[in-house]
């Protein structure tokens, strides 16, 4: 494992010269900034990488001005990194090798909104909870959530996926198609408004999880759904973790089409409780989702209850109506900052390790064990459906002993998943902290052919150099 | 558009060097063959393309043999074909530039079944009967059924799709991982086991699809699904072939979760009647399955029956018995060669577009009215729920001048369908038959990037040359 100083110092910055930033200014006015305020905002996220901002920030509004400007990159060989809301957690933002952030925040255009076919086509910068409210009066929504209000650009590019994957899929099974700048500054289709095609190579896939460093997406083509004509979620405690993580196990192998299955370990829970006065029982919880119709979802319901209560689930509450939902949403959408808040001041070290279904139990309870005797301050929250779940470690922002421990429990856990054939990364993305991983995970061979579409298609190496590998 | 003349003209032939054919003979012995008719065998397919052979058909075992051929044919730039049953449409098994033809029929292996992760690993020769056969006592089935009864791997190859794509998705979504023979002959894992993952670039994606141009498959890890609960088959006719497609496009729009819903035109149920005496009244028709619980296949039914009656659907025939399922989906699977048979010594021009859900019953009917002028016999046959169809048009073996006339209107319905925004293969491929298409759709821009991937994956070019597009 490399410090994470190893990792930054990798590549040298490349500076962007005089005329290109003229250029730029004059092009672009107000939307050309490198005021230390604005390059310092783009120069971070949420992981616990120490801030590494760009030499200048261009906020774009269109795929054409991202075209220019990737097109002037691509003349002084100077880095392009395309930001969002900053909401990584693996450091994909941080400027390594300096250059250019592209900020796509303002590209909020829902293009065209098409009800008839389930599709539509968003503006890289849309978020999902712009999408969503965009949707609601058609009847239709977006089911990909991974908790941050993130943009679906940046969700499309670390293939992210979140609490309806288990019966909606990911970002890889969602997007039909994408508007493309290439590393050259040309503009690329890929992909159609159809559901399925064999026309060639899948660069639609390609770009999906690449991480900005093969191009920047600019427009991103969705499937919909219908909103379900019954929705129920509820919660369940368990009387530990073990209970939770089986009851998961098993409803998954009966193919029970739950929407989402969460857990929330007793540290989630007290965190949430402590800062959103939830009231909830402080033990491991499971948070259900249940879509379908009325009869349907009344029968899925039936039969988690009745695995959950032989392995000890007790205290099931239950909420059908939007409000209820919400209340009981809120426990696992603000665990993040609420794990965060109950050690002010610390950063989290976020695991990301996603293993077959029936590996799970072994994987957690491993991991449960580390963190406890490591005297750690640590919470789980998990997509535990698809099983991946999230062990966040919460180190103090300076304590470079907390931040090794930290890492070395990480590691450990990631190699236990390798060996349990399962993933570093069911959905934060590679970024600057997991690319010694991604070569346990896949191999020296499967990197190598990574490194050479790299080369294949970035030949000056702009495009988010230094993330995902170093060339 | 190219007559096939010219298609099978680019590129020349690379012959095998002597000392080449030595190394396999000696290392292969009876399973390297140069016999004609194996050779002629391996030359040929479902598509109506003339014969091209291959100068050397080696039957490979294991992932080693493959990989020590490839090597050899690396080592000497000799193009290398893989070859499953040959069930292709579209020429993806010509031997347009000589070489080698490596059959996988052999590797039959169904390598791991992990029941309790709903996943399986097998050769790339399995087929999917096969696979089903052996996985129907652990209560679990592989869904993608394409119709022919194809090896996983020339599945994956063409991301195929079929049948049941409309609730299980395609090959795209459905494979976990592969073990591939790159282009140099080096052997590569990519993908894991988890369901999910971010790790870098999806070269599981990237091989799904590409036609044996960028490597070869040797094993494909697979989601499996359990049995449901409940399956009931229906077949419901229609006055005319709108009604059918509305009938569906309401059903799609509203997300019924049908799991299979396939047309059959007047043709097709008069063809398959001729041949397997199935008695089934002569109009449109749908057949549709539902999977789900009991009360849910139920409520499925009860809706697709009342949309279906509001469009002229009658005479609902029901089947829930595997037995009768299985006489309901005789239908359906015949109907290729049941097609063909109605005129004998012909050969099918089969087109394979896909188009958003609602601008099927657009494009069904202006192509069948192009049909019918022409007088060209021809059937439709059509995975509709996904927006894809089949219309075929039978042609005489020699006759140019029909062979003329079916290109001309499948070139018009290509153009149509890439104008509604669909494509023009959902599940056949690009093969030496729809290159010029692939352009028209994807633009020079993404097919160019297409190229620019093969030439870094396959710089010697010897990967299934000449498929999909000419370097």
């Amino acid at each position: 494992m490399n410090a994470p100083h190893d990792l930054l110092a990798r590549g040298k910055a490349r500076l962007v010269p005089a005329a290109m930033l003229a250029t730029l200014r004059q092009r672009f006015g107000e939307r050309c900034s490198s005021a230390t305020a604005v390059r310092e905002q783009h120069g971070r996220d949420e992981s616990p990488f120490p801030m590494t901002p760009p030499e200048v920030v261009v906020f774009c509004h269109s795929t054409k001005e991202v075209a220019e400007v990737v097109t002037l990159a691509a003349e002084h060989a100077v880095p392009v990194i395309p930001y969002g809301v900053g909401s990584s957690l693996e450091g994909h933002l941080l400027a390594v090798q300096g250059g250019v952030s592209i900020d796509l925040s303002g590209m909020t255009q829902i293009v065209r909104i098409q009800a008839e076919d389930l599709t539509v086509t968003v503006q890289a910068g849309v978020t999902r909870e712009q999408l969503n409210q965009d949707l609601r009066d058609q009847g239709l929504f977006f089911p990909i959530d991974p908790g941050a209000n993130a943009t679906l650009g940046g969700m499309a590019a670390t293939r992210a996926s979140g609490t309806n994957a288990v019966r909606y899929g990911t970002m890889r099974e969602n997007v039909l198609g994408l508007t493309v700048v290439t590393a050259s500054g040309e503009v690329i289709r890929t992909g159609t408004r159809a559901r399925k095609s064999s026309a060639g190579y899948d660069l639609t896939r390609l770009f999906i999880g690449s991480e900005g460093t093969l191009g920047v997406m600019t427009e991103v083509t969705l499937k919909l759904y219908p909103l379900p004509e019954a929705v129920s979620a509820a919660i369940c405690h368990f009387p530990n973790i073990a209970g939770a993580v089986n009851a998961t196990i098993q409803l998954i192998q009966m193919g029970v089409p739950i929407a989402r299955c969460e857990l929330l370990d007793v540290n989630a829970v007290r965190a949430v409780n402590a800062q959103s006065k939830l009231g909830l029982r402080e033990s491991p919880m499971l948070l259900m989702e249940f879509h379908g119709s009325d009869a349907g979802v009344k029968e899925q319901a039936e039969t988690v209850q009745q695995i959950a209560a032989e392995l000890g689930g007790e205290n099931f509450e239950w909420a059908s109506t939007p409000e209820e939902r919400t209340r009981l949403w809120t426990a696992r959408h603000k665990a993040y900052f609420a794990g965060m808040s109950t050690n002010p001041g610390c950063r989290t070290v976020t695991t990301d390790t996603c293993v077959p279904i029936s590996r799970l139990a072994e994987i957690i309870d491993a991991s449960v064990s580390e963190a406890d005797a490591s005297g750690l301050p640590y919470y789980i929250v998990g997509h535990v459906g698809d099983g991946n779940f999230h062990l966040a470690y919460l180190v103090k922002e300076d304590d470079a002993a907390q931040r090794a421990v930290a890492e070395e429990l990480s590691e450990r856990m990631v190699q236990r998943a390798i060996a349990l054939e399962g993933t570093c990364t069911g959905e934060h993305g590679i970024g600057l902290h997991k690319m010694g991983f991604l070569v346990d995970e896949a191999g020296a061979g499967a990197v190598e052919m990574m490194r050479t579409l790299k080369r294949a298609l970035d030949p000056k190496n702009i495009m988010n150099p230094g993330k995902i590998f170093v060339l």
